[in-house]
Protein backbone atom coordinates (compact mmCIF):
# COMPACT_ATOMS: atom_id res chain seq x y z
CA UNK A 1 0.00 0.00 0.00
CA UNK A 2 2.56 2.42 0.90
CA UNK A 3 4.96 1.57 -2.20
CA UNK A 4 1.55 2.49 -4.07
CA UNK A 5 1.25 5.57 -2.67
CA UNK A 6 4.91 5.88 -2.80
CA UNK A 7 4.68 5.56 -6.82
CA UNK A 8 2.92 8.91 -7.40
CA UNK A 9 5.27 11.06 -5.25
CA UNK A 10 7.31 13.23 -6.85
CA UNK A 11 10.78 12.05 -7.46
CA UNK A 12 13.57 14.64 -7.63
CA UNK A 13 14.41 16.25 -11.20
CA UNK A 14 17.34 17.08 -12.76
CA UNK A 15 19.21 19.87 -12.61
CA UNK A 16 16.82 21.05 -9.63
CA UNK A 17 17.54 21.38 -5.80
CA UNK A 18 15.56 20.24 -2.89
CA UNK A 19 15.52 21.54 0.80
CA UNK A 20 13.93 18.30 2.41
CA UNK A 21 12.90 18.98 6.11
CA UNK A 22 13.63 14.82 7.45
CA UNK A 23 11.62 16.04 10.37
CA UNK A 24 13.20 15.64 14.27
CA UNK A 25 15.10 12.55 13.57
CA UNK A 26 13.20 9.28 13.75
CA UNK A 27 13.19 7.99 10.18
CA UNK A 28 9.27 7.40 10.31
CA UNK A 29 8.74 10.64 10.97
CA UNK A 30 10.01 11.79 7.19
CA UNK A 31 7.24 12.23 4.80
CA UNK A 32 6.96 10.52 2.08
CA UNK A 33 7.84 12.50 -0.70
CA UNK A 34 10.75 13.48 1.50
CA UNK A 35 11.98 9.52 1.20
CA UNK A 36 11.20 9.48 -2.21
CA UNK A 37 13.10 12.53 -3.37
CA UNK A 38 15.93 11.50 -1.18
CA UNK A 39 15.87 7.86 -2.91
CA UNK A 40 15.56 9.52 -6.04
CA UNK A 41 18.58 12.31 -6.10
CA UNK A 42 21.74 12.00 -7.30
CA UNK A 43 23.69 13.96 -4.52
CA UNK A 44 22.80 14.60 -0.89
CA UNK A 45 24.41 17.41 1.28
CA UNK A 46 24.04 16.54 4.49
CA UNK A 47 24.88 19.69 6.89
CA UNK A 48 26.88 18.92 10.49
CA UNK A 49 27.80 21.54 12.75
CA UNK A 50 31.31 22.09 13.49
CA UNK A 51 30.90 20.90 17.30
CA UNK A 52 29.12 17.53 16.50
CA UNK A 53 30.49 14.16 14.85
CA UNK A 54 28.06 13.46 12.73
CA UNK A 55 25.23 15.00 10.51
CA UNK A 56 21.81 14.11 12.09
CA UNK A 57 20.00 15.16 9.69
CA UNK A 58 21.96 11.96 7.56
CA UNK A 59 21.59 9.67 10.63
CA UNK A 60 18.11 10.14 10.56
CA UNK A 61 18.19 8.99 6.67
CA UNK A 62 20.94 6.50 6.68
CA UNK A 63 18.44 3.64 5.42
CA UNK A 64 17.35 5.60 2.01
CA UNK A 65 21.62 6.12 0.93
CA UNK A 66 22.21 4.12 -1.71
CA UNK A 67 24.35 5.62 -4.84
CA UNK A 68 23.85 9.06 -3.99
CA UNK A 69 27.00 10.94 -3.63
CA UNK A 70 27.39 12.35 0.07
CA UNK A 71 28.26 15.88 0.95
CA UNK A 72 29.16 16.53 4.20
CA UNK A 73 29.10 19.97 4.83
CA UNK A 74 30.00 21.69 8.13
CA UNK A 75 28.75 24.60 9.10
CA UNK A 76 30.45 27.19 12.08
CA UNK A 77 28.34 27.35 14.84
CA UNK A 78 29.38 30.58 16.11
CA UNK A 79 27.78 33.95 15.08
CA UNK A 80 30.16 35.29 12.34
CA UNK A 81 28.09 36.55 9.32
CA UNK A 82 30.91 36.43 6.91
CA UNK A 83 32.12 32.94 7.93
CA UNK A 84 28.76 31.63 7.83
CA UNK A 85 27.84 33.12 4.44
CA UNK A 86 31.50 32.28 3.00
CA UNK A 87 30.48 28.63 4.44
CA UNK A 88 27.13 28.73 2.31
CA UNK A 89 28.22 30.54 -0.60
CA UNK A 90 30.85 27.15 -1.33
CA UNK A 91 27.86 24.87 -0.72
CA UNK A 92 26.08 26.64 -2.94
CA UNK A 93 28.64 26.28 -5.57
CA UNK A 94 28.96 22.87 -5.72
CA UNK A 95 25.46 22.47 -5.45
CA UNK A 96 25.46 24.73 -8.50
CA UNK A 97 27.88 22.91 -10.31
CA UNK A 98 25.94 19.55 -10.03
CA UNK A 99 22.61 20.89 -11.07
CA UNK A 100 24.37 22.33 -14.30
CA UNK A 101 25.55 18.38 -14.83
CA UNK A 102 21.45 17.74 -14.68
CA UNK A 103 21.59 15.64 -11.29
CA UNK A 104 19.05 16.34 -8.64
CA UNK A 105 20.14 17.99 -5.77
CA UNK A 106 18.69 17.46 -1.99
CA UNK A 107 19.61 19.31 1.17
CA UNK A 108 18.62 17.14 4.36
CA UNK A 109 17.73 19.07 7.06
CA UNK A 110 16.59 18.26 10.71
CA UNK A 111 13.22 19.88 11.15
CA UNK A 112 11.32 21.84 8.85
CA UNK A 113 13.72 23.89 6.25
CA UNK A 114 12.20 26.84 6.54
CA UNK A 115 11.95 27.31 10.56
CA UNK A 116 15.50 27.92 12.77
CA UNK A 117 17.29 26.25 9.68
CA UNK A 118 20.60 26.28 7.74
CA UNK A 119 18.40 25.38 4.58
CA UNK A 120 17.90 29.31 5.06
CA UNK A 121 21.31 30.25 4.05
CA UNK A 122 21.97 28.09 1.39
CA UNK A 123 18.24 28.90 -0.25
CA UNK A 124 19.59 32.30 -0.08
CA UNK A 125 23.19 31.99 -1.59
CA UNK A 126 21.74 30.04 -4.51
CA UNK A 127 18.96 32.29 -5.14
CA UNK A 128 21.78 35.18 -5.14
CA UNK A 129 22.52 34.37 -9.01
CA UNK A 130 23.78 30.80 -9.06
CA UNK A 131 20.63 29.12 -9.63
CA UNK A 132 17.02 30.14 -11.51
CA UNK A 133 14.15 30.38 -9.25
CA UNK A 134 12.32 28.15 -10.32
CA UNK A 135 14.97 24.86 -10.10
CA UNK A 136 14.52 25.71 -6.51
CA UNK A 137 12.11 23.73 -3.58
CA UNK A 138 11.57 23.72 -0.23
CA UNK A 139 9.47 20.76 0.76
CA UNK A 140 8.20 20.85 4.60
CA UNK A 141 9.08 18.97 7.40
CA UNK A 142 7.74 17.61 11.25
CA UNK A 143 9.63 20.82 13.36
CA UNK A 144 10.91 20.29 16.81
CA UNK A 145 7.92 21.93 18.91
CA UNK A 146 5.51 19.47 17.19
CA UNK A 147 7.12 16.37 18.53
CA UNK A 148 7.18 17.66 21.51
CA UNK A 149 3.89 19.23 22.15
CA UNK A 150 2.71 15.84 20.33
CA UNK A 151 5.31 14.00 23.40
CA UNK A 152 2.74 16.54 25.69
CA UNK A 153 -0.43 15.28 24.33
CA UNK A 154 -1.14 19.19 24.66
CA UNK A 155 -2.98 21.24 22.16
CA UNK A 156 -0.88 24.19 21.31
CA UNK A 157 -3.81 26.34 19.80
CA UNK A 158 -7.57 26.20 19.36
CA UNK A 159 -9.93 29.07 18.17
CA UNK A 160 -8.43 32.10 18.70
CA UNK A 161 -5.76 31.45 20.21
CA UNK A 162 -2.03 33.07 19.08
CA UNK A 163 1.16 30.66 19.29
CA UNK A 164 4.70 32.41 19.23
CA UNK A 165 8.13 30.69 18.47
CA UNK A 166 11.01 32.50 19.12
CA UNK A 167 14.72 31.58 20.66
CA UNK A 168 15.08 32.09 23.95
CA UNK A 169 17.91 33.38 23.70
CA UNK A 170 16.79 37.49 25.10
CA UNK A 171 15.25 37.51 28.46
CA UNK A 172 12.96 40.44 28.12
CA UNK A 173 11.86 39.77 24.71
CA UNK A 174 10.74 36.29 27.02
CA UNK A 175 9.12 38.26 28.78
CA UNK A 176 7.02 40.51 26.62
CA UNK A 177 5.90 37.34 24.23
CA UNK A 178 4.50 35.97 27.70
CA UNK A 179 1.96 39.08 27.82
CA UNK A 180 1.00 38.69 23.84
CA UNK A 181 0.34 34.73 23.19
CA UNK A 182 -1.85 31.92 24.42
CA UNK A 183 1.71 29.53 23.69
CA UNK A 184 4.92 29.96 23.44
CA UNK A 185 7.77 27.80 22.47
CA UNK A 186 11.41 28.55 23.37
CA UNK A 187 13.94 27.40 21.26
CA UNK A 188 17.84 26.69 21.92
CA UNK A 189 16.99 26.50 25.50
CA UNK A 190 20.69 25.33 26.32
CA UNK A 191 22.12 27.18 29.73
CA UNK A 192 19.02 29.61 30.40
CA UNK A 193 16.32 27.09 31.56
CA UNK A 194 16.97 28.49 35.53
CA UNK A 195 16.80 31.81 34.00
CA UNK A 196 13.41 30.90 32.30
CA UNK A 197 12.34 29.13 35.48
CA UNK A 198 12.49 32.28 37.27
CA UNK A 199 10.81 34.26 34.79
CA UNK A 200 7.83 31.69 35.14
CA UNK A 201 7.96 31.58 38.40
CA UNK A 202 7.28 35.16 39.13
CA UNK A 203 4.09 35.15 36.60
CA UNK A 204 2.93 31.81 37.97
CA UNK A 205 3.67 29.71 34.85
CA UNK A 206 6.00 27.01 36.14
CA UNK A 207 3.44 24.29 36.69
CA UNK A 208 2.41 24.85 32.43
CA UNK A 209 5.62 25.04 31.33
CA UNK A 210 7.24 21.86 29.53
CA UNK A 211 10.75 21.00 28.31
CA UNK A 212 11.76 18.78 25.81
CA UNK A 213 15.07 17.98 25.32
CA UNK A 214 16.14 15.53 21.63
CA UNK A 215 13.02 14.86 21.49
CA UNK A 216 11.99 12.04 18.81
CA UNK A 217 15.75 11.94 17.76
CA UNK A 218 16.42 8.68 19.08
CA UNK A 219 19.49 8.89 21.50
CA UNK A 220 19.15 11.19 24.77
CA UNK A 221 15.60 11.90 24.91
CA UNK A 222 14.41 13.29 27.79
CA UNK A 223 11.20 15.28 29.11
CA UNK A 224 9.66 17.39 32.05
CA UNK A 225 6.45 17.41 32.14
CA UNK A 226 6.42 21.12 34.29
CA UNK A 227 9.00 23.01 36.09
CA UNK A 228 8.18 22.88 39.45
CA UNK A 229 10.64 20.25 40.58
CA UNK A 230 14.43 20.01 40.11
CA UNK A 231 15.84 21.22 37.20
CA UNK A 232 18.69 19.74 35.31
CA UNK A 233 21.79 22.00 34.67
CA UNK A 234 23.01 22.76 31.34
CA UNK A 235 21.13 21.27 28.18
CA UNK A 236 22.04 20.88 24.51
CA UNK A 237 20.98 23.33 21.66
CA UNK A 238 17.78 20.97 21.13
CA UNK A 239 15.80 21.68 23.97
CA UNK A 240 12.54 23.33 23.70
CA UNK A 241 10.05 24.81 26.09
CA UNK A 242 6.60 25.00 25.67
CA UNK A 243 4.62 27.34 28.05
CA UNK A 244 0.79 27.30 28.02
CA UNK A 245 0.13 31.07 29.44
CA UNK A 246 -3.59 31.07 28.60
CA UNK A 247 -6.40 30.12 26.23
CA UNK A 248 -8.18 33.06 24.31
CA UNK A 249 -12.15 31.53 24.29
CA UNK A 250 -14.06 32.47 21.20
CA UNK A 251 -16.02 35.70 21.55
CA UNK B 1 13.45 0.77 0.59
CA UNK B 2 10.03 2.49 1.94
CA UNK B 3 8.88 -0.42 2.71
CA UNK B 4 11.78 -1.49 4.88
CA UNK B 5 11.81 1.71 7.27
CA UNK B 6 7.98 1.35 7.14
CA UNK B 7 8.29 -2.35 8.98
CA UNK B 8 10.36 -0.49 12.00
CA UNK B 9 7.60 2.16 12.34
CA UNK B 10 5.27 1.60 15.16
CA UNK B 11 1.88 -0.24 14.44
CA UNK B 12 -0.86 1.19 16.16
CA UNK B 13 -1.90 -0.96 19.82
CA UNK B 14 -4.83 -2.69 20.66
CA UNK B 15 -7.02 -0.56 22.92
CA UNK B 16 -5.38 2.79 22.21
CA UNK B 17 -6.28 6.13 20.75
CA UNK B 18 -4.33 8.09 18.00
CA UNK B 19 -4.94 11.43 16.63
CA UNK B 20 -2.88 11.47 13.42
CA UNK B 21 -1.90 14.39 11.76
CA UNK B 22 -1.96 13.89 7.89
CA UNK B 23 -0.65 17.11 7.13
CA UNK B 24 -2.08 19.38 3.93
CA UNK B 25 -3.98 16.99 1.76
CA UNK B 26 -1.46 15.71 -0.77
CA UNK B 27 -1.40 11.85 0.37
CA UNK B 28 2.48 12.22 0.30
CA UNK B 29 3.27 14.44 2.61
CA UNK B 30 1.88 11.73 5.47
CA UNK B 31 4.89 10.82 7.64
CA UNK B 32 5.67 7.16 7.33
CA UNK B 33 4.51 7.49 11.14
CA UNK B 34 0.86 8.33 10.25
CA UNK B 35 0.67 5.91 7.06
CA UNK B 36 1.53 2.93 9.15
CA UNK B 37 -1.10 3.85 11.91
CA UNK B 38 -3.74 4.45 9.78
CA UNK B 39 -2.96 0.92 7.65
CA UNK B 40 -2.43 -0.99 11.23
CA UNK B 41 -6.03 0.54 13.08
CA UNK B 42 -9.09 -1.40 13.19
CA UNK B 43 -10.87 2.27 13.08
CA UNK B 44 -10.58 5.31 11.47
CA UNK B 45 -12.72 8.76 12.58
CA UNK B 46 -12.43 11.41 10.43
CA UNK B 47 -14.25 14.78 10.83
CA UNK B 48 -15.68 16.45 8.57
CA UNK B 49 -17.25 19.87 8.91
CA UNK B 50 -21.62 20.51 8.24
CA UNK B 51 -20.36 22.80 5.29
CA UNK B 52 -18.16 20.51 3.70
CA UNK B 53 -19.60 16.97 1.35
CA UNK B 54 -16.21 14.80 2.22
CA UNK B 55 -13.56 14.50 4.62
CA UNK B 56 -10.52 16.37 3.65
CA UNK B 57 -8.23 13.94 6.00
CA UNK B 58 -10.25 10.89 4.65
CA UNK B 59 -9.76 12.07 0.97
CA UNK B 60 -5.65 12.50 1.93
CA UNK B 61 -5.62 9.05 3.16
CA UNK B 62 -8.15 6.90 0.84
CA UNK B 63 -5.50 4.63 -0.90
CA UNK B 64 -4.61 3.55 3.41
CA UNK B 65 -8.27 2.36 3.93
CA UNK B 66 -8.99 -1.46 3.65
CA UNK B 67 -10.82 -3.00 6.21
CA UNK B 68 -10.84 -0.16 9.01
CA UNK B 69 -14.17 0.97 9.87
CA UNK B 70 -14.77 4.41 8.83
CA UNK B 71 -16.63 6.41 11.22
CA UNK B 72 -17.01 9.86 9.34
CA UNK B 73 -18.31 12.62 12.56
CA UNK B 74 -19.57 15.73 11.21
CA UNK B 75 -19.07 18.60 13.52
CA UNK B 76 -20.19 22.14 13.57
CA UNK B 77 -18.59 24.90 12.23
CA UNK B 78 -20.78 27.46 14.44
CA UNK B 79 -19.38 29.06 17.39
CA UNK B 80 -21.41 27.35 19.97
CA UNK B 81 -19.64 26.03 22.78
CA UNK B 82 -22.30 23.69 23.92
CA UNK B 83 -23.29 21.64 20.56
CA UNK B 84 -19.64 21.54 19.99
CA UNK B 85 -18.90 19.43 23.33
CA UNK B 86 -21.68 17.59 22.75
CA UNK B 87 -20.86 16.65 19.34
CA UNK B 88 -17.45 15.44 20.00
CA UNK B 89 -18.29 13.85 23.50
CA UNK B 90 -20.24 11.49 21.36
CA UNK B 91 -17.03 10.67 19.33
CA UNK B 92 -14.72 10.26 22.60
CA UNK B 93 -17.64 7.77 23.43
CA UNK B 94 -17.80 5.82 20.09
CA UNK B 95 -13.93 5.79 20.39
CA UNK B 96 -13.95 4.65 24.04
CA UNK B 97 -16.14 1.63 23.58
CA UNK B 98 -13.98 0.46 20.55
CA UNK B 99 -10.78 0.67 22.30
CA UNK B 100 -12.91 -1.10 25.45
CA UNK B 101 -12.63 -3.88 23.18
CA UNK B 102 -9.25 -3.99 22.13
CA UNK B 103 -9.14 -2.37 18.85
CA UNK B 104 -6.79 0.67 17.72
CA UNK B 105 -8.61 3.77 16.97
CA UNK B 106 -6.65 6.30 14.49
CA UNK B 107 -9.03 9.93 14.26
CA UNK B 108 -7.23 11.43 10.67
CA UNK B 109 -6.83 15.15 11.23
CA UNK B 110 -5.75 17.22 8.46
CA UNK B 111 -2.49 19.26 9.57
CA UNK B 112 -1.13 19.17 12.94
CA UNK B 113 -3.64 17.40 15.46
CA UNK B 114 -2.57 20.23 18.51
CA UNK B 115 -2.56 23.21 15.68
CA UNK B 116 -6.05 24.71 15.27
CA UNK B 117 -7.55 21.11 14.85
CA UNK B 118 -10.50 19.52 15.82
CA UNK B 119 -8.18 16.80 17.40
CA UNK B 120 -8.06 18.96 20.44
CA UNK B 121 -11.57 18.08 21.18
CA UNK B 122 -11.42 14.88 20.89
CA UNK B 123 -8.20 14.41 22.93
CA UNK B 124 -10.22 16.80 25.76
CA UNK B 125 -13.40 14.41 25.82
CA UNK B 126 -11.21 11.14 25.92
CA UNK B 127 -9.23 12.39 28.82
CA UNK B 128 -12.11 13.62 30.93
CA UNK B 129 -12.11 9.94 32.06
CA UNK B 130 -13.04 8.31 29.15
CA UNK B 131 -9.83 6.92 28.77
CA UNK B 132 -6.62 6.79 30.78
CA UNK B 133 -3.60 9.47 29.59
CA UNK B 134 -1.03 6.73 28.68
CA UNK B 135 -3.99 5.59 26.14
CA UNK B 136 -3.76 8.80 24.04
CA UNK B 137 -1.42 9.73 21.79
CA UNK B 138 -0.81 12.52 18.76
CA UNK B 139 1.02 12.08 16.00
CA UNK B 140 2.57 15.62 13.93
CA UNK B 141 1.91 16.30 10.70
CA UNK B 142 2.92 18.95 7.98
CA UNK B 143 0.93 22.33 9.11
CA UNK B 144 -0.43 24.69 6.58
CA UNK B 145 1.68 27.53 7.16
CA UNK B 146 4.69 24.64 6.59
CA UNK B 147 3.49 24.07 2.79
CA UNK B 148 2.04 27.70 1.96
CA UNK B 149 5.93 28.41 3.22
CA UNK B 150 7.61 26.14 1.24
CA UNK B 151 5.75 27.37 -1.90
CA UNK B 152 7.10 30.83 -2.01
CA UNK B 153 10.43 29.39 -1.10
CA UNK B 154 11.06 31.85 1.93
CA UNK B 155 12.53 31.22 5.44
CA UNK B 156 9.62 31.67 8.29
CA UNK B 157 12.67 32.25 10.72
CA UNK B 158 16.34 32.32 11.05
CA UNK B 159 18.67 33.73 14.29
CA UNK B 160 16.38 35.64 16.46
CA UNK B 161 13.72 36.00 14.78
CA UNK B 162 10.17 35.52 15.96
CA UNK B 163 7.43 33.97 14.61
CA UNK B 164 3.63 34.09 15.47
CA UNK B 165 0.73 31.62 14.23
CA UNK B 166 -2.91 33.24 14.68
CA UNK B 167 -6.39 33.40 13.20
CA UNK B 168 -6.90 36.74 11.18
CA UNK B 169 -10.47 37.41 12.81
CA UNK B 170 -9.57 40.53 15.30
CA UNK B 171 -7.77 43.18 13.09
CA UNK B 172 -6.59 44.71 16.62
CA UNK B 173 -4.68 41.64 17.48
CA UNK B 174 -3.36 41.47 14.18
CA UNK B 175 -1.82 44.65 14.28
CA UNK B 176 -0.69 44.30 17.60
CA UNK B 177 1.62 41.04 16.52
CA UNK B 178 2.88 43.20 13.57
CA UNK B 179 4.57 44.90 15.97
CA UNK B 180 5.64 42.18 17.83
CA UNK B 181 6.91 39.47 15.72
CA UNK B 182 9.47 39.12 12.33
CA UNK B 183 6.97 36.56 10.52
CA UNK B 184 3.36 36.81 11.24
CA UNK B 185 0.88 33.56 9.97
CA UNK B 186 -2.39 34.35 10.03
CA UNK B 187 -4.80 31.37 9.42
CA UNK B 188 -8.28 31.59 8.38
CA UNK B 189 -8.19 34.39 6.33
CA UNK B 190 -11.27 33.84 4.68
CA UNK B 191 -13.87 37.28 3.94
CA UNK B 192 -11.35 39.23 5.78
CA UNK B 193 -8.48 40.01 2.70
CA UNK B 194 -9.05 43.21 1.85
CA UNK B 195 -9.31 44.23 5.69
CA UNK B 196 -5.81 42.74 6.32
CA UNK B 197 -4.41 44.20 3.14
CA UNK B 198 -5.79 47.39 4.16
CA UNK B 199 -3.64 47.30 7.23
CA UNK B 200 -0.43 45.78 5.72
CA UNK B 201 -0.39 49.15 3.05
CA UNK B 202 -0.98 51.26 6.26
CA UNK B 203 2.45 49.78 7.22
CA UNK B 204 4.31 49.16 3.76
CA UNK B 205 4.03 45.45 4.24
CA UNK B 206 1.79 44.75 1.12
CA UNK B 207 4.69 43.31 -0.78
CA UNK B 208 5.77 41.21 2.02
CA UNK B 209 2.17 39.45 1.84
CA UNK B 210 1.61 36.73 0.59
CA UNK B 211 -1.50 34.57 -0.05
CA UNK B 212 -1.76 30.82 -0.13
CA UNK B 213 -4.88 28.92 -0.88
CA UNK B 214 -5.43 24.94 -0.03
CA UNK B 215 -2.31 25.12 -0.65
CA UNK B 216 -1.38 21.16 -1.37
CA UNK B 217 -4.70 20.32 -1.49
CA UNK B 218 -4.74 19.13 -4.47
CA UNK B 219 -7.84 21.22 -6.06
CA UNK B 220 -8.11 24.56 -5.94
CA UNK B 221 -4.93 25.84 -4.92
CA UNK B 222 -3.81 29.17 -5.45
CA UNK B 223 -1.34 31.29 -4.39
CA UNK B 224 -0.33 35.28 -4.48
CA UNK B 225 3.26 36.05 -4.47
CA UNK B 226 2.09 39.74 -2.52
CA UNK B 227 -0.74 41.52 -2.34
CA UNK B 228 0.16 44.79 -4.14
CA UNK B 229 -2.44 43.95 -7.29
CA UNK B 230 -5.96 42.97 -7.37
CA UNK B 231 -7.41 40.81 -4.71
CA UNK B 232 -9.48 37.85 -5.24
CA UNK B 233 -12.96 38.59 -2.90
CA UNK B 234 -14.64 35.71 -0.62
CA UNK B 235 -11.61 33.17 -0.07
CA UNK B 236 -11.92 29.70 2.20
CA UNK B 237 -11.67 28.97 5.19
CA UNK B 238 -8.67 27.24 4.27
CA UNK B 239 -6.68 30.46 3.47
CA UNK B 240 -3.35 31.64 4.92
CA UNK B 241 -1.42 35.03 4.56
CA UNK B 242 2.21 34.76 5.58
CA UNK B 243 3.77 38.60 6.29
CA UNK B 244 7.67 39.18 6.64
CA UNK B 245 7.43 42.16 8.68
CA UNK B 246 11.20 42.15 8.96
CA UNK B 247 14.64 40.04 10.28
CA UNK B 248 16.03 40.57 13.62
CA UNK B 249 19.90 40.34 13.24
CA UNK B 250 22.47 38.29 15.41
CA UNK B 251 23.29 40.56 18.44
Amino acid sequence: MLMELNSQAAIAQPGHFYAVGVGPGAPDLLTLRAARLIESAGVIVAPRSERSDESLALAAIRDLIGEQEVIENIYPMERDRERTEQCWRTVAEQVAERCARGLAVVQVTIGDPLIYSTSAYLIEALLDGLMPRERVHAVPGISAFQVAAARFIDPLTIQEDRLMLMPATDMEAVASALDRCETLVLYKVGPRLKALAALFRERGLLGQARLACRAEQGEGESYLQDLTGDLPGELGYMSIVIVRVGRKEWR
